[in-house]
């Protein structure tokens, strides 16, 4: 494949950015990793990259960019691209625009965890399905779903992790840790509300920690089965490391739905629905690298 | 506007089909509704009333359904428009297309909450919306989430009725009705679960049953939110005239939330984000005329 149209792709992290040069059918010609500092430091770095691989590999045609957020992912949107109240210093206002229009190209900006569902999609886990829901259960929990390779969205990006899960105050007193709501599932079941709760991850917990933990994610599987009707749920992220979670989620998930939802995805215990990732690391950077596609293809 | 591609609409209810010929604008040339019998009497009433109504003011280019269901609403599906497994007799695997593809005109087929929201988007409470979920809360409760005209859906259409509310057995012990569920949504809030609890319908009792409802019904307002982000919530159906409850579920719903979500499309008091329908009996036939229009531009 000729180089030309190469893909600009930035995976924008709370404590790192990936960024890398690419072919549009996914080679990458050049790649680099850098801590996030603020953008007074990091976007100078990044547009220096950028112009460099460019110089070597061929002008840049598209951006694709999958963010830490808030940011604002409407591209009908005067402020789209722009971090809105993040309480990360520098970074509120900053915009990806502000680095990238120097390259003339077209710009698609979308959430970390949209990134990350749609590299699923394209190459991971989510392959073959028209809808994927990704969700993260690390130091917050969220969802991107995708249809058709696209990220939905309403007036903003989704907010999975603060839908509340039905309580059994017997076998889980915890009041939660989010300062919204307490106990929603993130307040709930984020690696942090794990920590608080037992002092340790739940890796270094019992199936008694694991079982609970599980039934709250269940709670959002089978929410995410109501509302989207996914072909495939993936679940990733430091939390679902835990030996024996994930089997746990698909057997709560199963006993949740009861067999209301009939349809040949949804496999007998599940164990083709509810997965894990296929990617691992590079699922943010795989659908960033799709993100600029998407740009290259809307222009 | 000329009578050339005229739209053939079925509103098909569980009790009632009303069907129109209608202008791409939306003007009704003629009208009629019938008893939802068996297929064997309505499939041939539905082809003679729009056989003579094509013969009284032009061709027919286009069929849309807004349906009762269960029914295979993927149009990449071999069973599009098909019946699947409905206790209602003789209309498992009955299918729009026996009787409509003999006017040799697209069809496009949807459920009958689906069609309300996109009537109501279309011409009722979600004019100027890109994205809008219409609930009704009646016998059954089900959403449909329209995004720019088009109802979403993944491998199915959702089946928000059977989500989990978060439950106070203190001031509800009532156990549910849903088969599969027990206590989900539908179980807990639909006209059948009320007056099976408290021996009336809603309209008939107080605030704290109200109350009780409302709570149940904000759950899935907070939830719709979190998932789906949209521009508006429309609350219908029967349950929704009990007086002072569209209040009470704007209030409960911003409780839920708890400020989490900014935006300006969620005012103060949630008055013009949580509304009730704006087309009433019509959003079902207005639904149906602009799936024939989108059946037309998609041929």
């Amino acid at each position: 494949m000729s180089k030309q149209g190469l893909i600009g792709a930035v995976e924008a992290g709370g404590t790192k950015f990936v960024l890398a040069l690419a072919t549009q059918d996914g080679e990458i010609l050049a790649r680099t990793r850098m801590p996030t500092q603020t953008p007074v430091e990091t976007w100078p770095a990044m547009q220096a990259f950028f112009e460099q691989a460019a110089a070597e590999h061929g002008p840049i045609a598209a951006f694709g960019v999958a963010s830490f957020g808030p940011i604002d992912i409407d591209p009908a949107s005067a402020a789209y691209g722009t971090f809105t109240t993040t309480p990360k210093p520098g970074w509120s206002g900053a915009r990806f625009h502000d680095v990238l229009a120097g390259f003339d190209a077209p710009i698609k900006v979308d959430t970390d965890v949209n990134g990350a569902a749609i590299g699923e999609w394209m190459a991971g886990a989510g392959q073959g399905c028209r809808t994927v829901a990704y969700t993260t259960i690390g130091t917050g929990i969220g969802t991107g779903v995708v249809r058709d390779g696209r990220s939905l969205m309403g007036i903003s990006h989704f907010e999975s992790g603060h839908i509340m899960p039905p309580r059994d105050a017997a076998r889980d007193p915890f009041a939660g840790i989010c300062p919204y709501h307490g106990d929603c599932l993130e307040g709930l079941a984020c690696g942090p509300a794990i920590e608080r709760r037992w002092g340790t991850s739940l890796d270094k917990l019992g199936p008694t920690e694991t079982g609970i933990v599980a039934d709250y994610i269940a709670h959002l599987a089978s929410t995410l089965v109501l509302l989207h009707m996914p072909d495939r749920l993936i679940f990733g992220g430091g939390v679902m490391k835990a030996p024996g979670l994930v089997e746990m989620v698909r057997k709560a998930t199963a006993a949740k739905l009861n067999g209301y939802v009939q349809h040949p995805r949804l496999d007998e215990g599940l164990e083709g629905y509810i997965v894990t990732p296929g990617l691992g690391d590079d699922a943010g950077i795989t659908g960033a690298i799709e993100l600029g596609r998407q740009a290259l293809a809307a222009r």
